[in-house]
């Protein structure tokens, strides 16, 4: 068993500057990192790409392009994407060898008072057509993210694998992935075969993971643990991931009010530990 | 627009004793009633039945029976079941004609500890081929409720309607339906083939109708409202059942701390409007 292909994603430690998380990984012997747009534009995106060359991680992805689906906020979304595409191609550019330049997309929920989840779903595919050809100009691969279905009113009206598989299955593969996240697709009575489909179709451009922990927080959005520390069976999905030829980084992206408030150096040795025992054993030859 | 296929659901007002629940359906000129199984205890099987009967009220469903997932509760759940089974016949019994001898289940999540999500699954399969033949024998019509996969952890595996259809399949559908609530399908790309299906399949047992409403509140049980205060779009699900072929009551059941908490005739009042004016336009004739 081994940590090397765990990536930190900084927003495991959500408090902690884009400096201080190289900083983390590197000392704790981490050998990749998943950055987030906020940190990366406090210091700016040269700075920020100069101290990632400098700490000798890998870059697994960036957090977070999309926002799709409100038909009056397409011109700020729609360059707000374009910085981020150049961002991540900026990032992998500079990260250590087998850096991945990839944009995780949030494809965003309903618009206030709109009920018409058809007509939200349909933005997506427009926008991601229209993002795909700039992606490509850049080196970049957009991430699709299925969110689970509890956010499907307020942050994604994309909800199942198959589902983020149809919405890119007219693009070019290496410009049009998805990301498989645990938390997200844990549930689906079909999330085997779509892992498979999506191996099949060469989508999978991210692979994270994160445990479904119980009580369900208020707005749901820090319920989610440390591999292991939940209901997860991270055996199936990972071995899944693994059959479906993924051999990237995987990355651990925790949102939980316990873990952010924690030292940081505690919770990046947690994190090792739990890749450690619950998802190198069912990666190739963990 | 009326209210003609209108079923007060008892757990909208869930601090109401069922006597009260009927009361105030006769008063408010709602046609029928869902009744839950802790309230009938309440008072003894008899008395509930002779009472229903007096109130002229069609009686739509019994809520709940299942907790199927659980080995270790096997003996105690198959009794509970047999029970609810036995109340659900004679409170159709008793209900006006236009009556449905439904009970629906809520299968469980995953036991303590678990984490093999298709062995918790394969045991509702089998319960339900046991369950099957105590129904049949009884005229009772079981009613497999997939929920909302916020829930699969803690309440039920069963999270789409294709795999609750799926999961009934072999079954006489006149034994054993589904049970199609717009809380736990709304967000399901694949909602409309799969209504469409189990109307092919003839398995549609019970309708219910309730909204999405944002921020899901902790636990995310309570975070249900009537309809038209939140994200769901009403008039494709409701068209959608009635295209499927169901022709029984339309069942409001609302989970929430406010509508629980206000006076219940306010709370009857403005579930009858809110199906007025969300629900009933969309039904045949409406």
């Amino acid at each position: 068993m081994s940590i090397e292909r765990f990536s930190l994603n900084q927003a495991t430690v959500k408090r902690a500057d884009l400096a201080t998380v190289l900083d983390l990984a590197a000392a704790a012997g981490v050998p990749a990192v998943g950055l987030w747009r906020d940190r990366v534009a406090e210091i700016g995106l040269e700075e920020a790409a100069s101290r990632l060359a400098g700490s000798g991680l890998r870059f697994s992805s960036l957090c977070r392009g999309g926002f799709l689906t409100d038909p009056g906020a397409a011109g700020e979304a729609w360059a707000e994407n374009l910085r981020a595409i150049e961002e991540a191609a900026a990032l992998a550019a500079a990260g250590a060898p087998g850096s991945a330049p990839v944009l995780v997309l949030v494809v965003g929920g309903l618009p206030p008072g709109d009920r018409d989840l058809r007509g939200a779903r349909d933005r997506v595919r427009r926008m991601l057509h229209r993002l795909a050809p700039e992606a490509r100009a850049r080196g970049v691969r957009l991430a699709l993210e299925p969110m689970h279905p509890v956010f499907c009113a307020d942050r994604a009206v994309v909800s199942t694998l198959a589902q983020a598989l149809d919405l890119v299955a007219d693009l070019d593969p290496e410009v049009a992935g998805v990301a498989v996240d645990t938390y997200h697709v844990w549930w689906d009575p079909q999330v085997l075969p779509a892992i498979a489909r999506a191996g099949e179709e060469g989508r999978i451009a991210c692979y994270q993971v994160c445990d479904w922990i119980t009580p369900v927080p208020e707005g749901a959005l820090l319920g989610r643990g440390l591999p292991g520390t939940g209901h997860i069976d991270f055996a199936s999905l990972t071995r899944a991931v693994e059959e479906a030829g993924y051999r990237g980084d995987v990355e651990i992206e925790v949102f939980h009010r316990e873990v952010w408030d924690a030292p940081f150096e505690r919770v990046v040795g947690d994190c090792a530990k739990s890749f450690e025992n619950t998802v190198a054993p069912h990666l190739r030859g963990g």
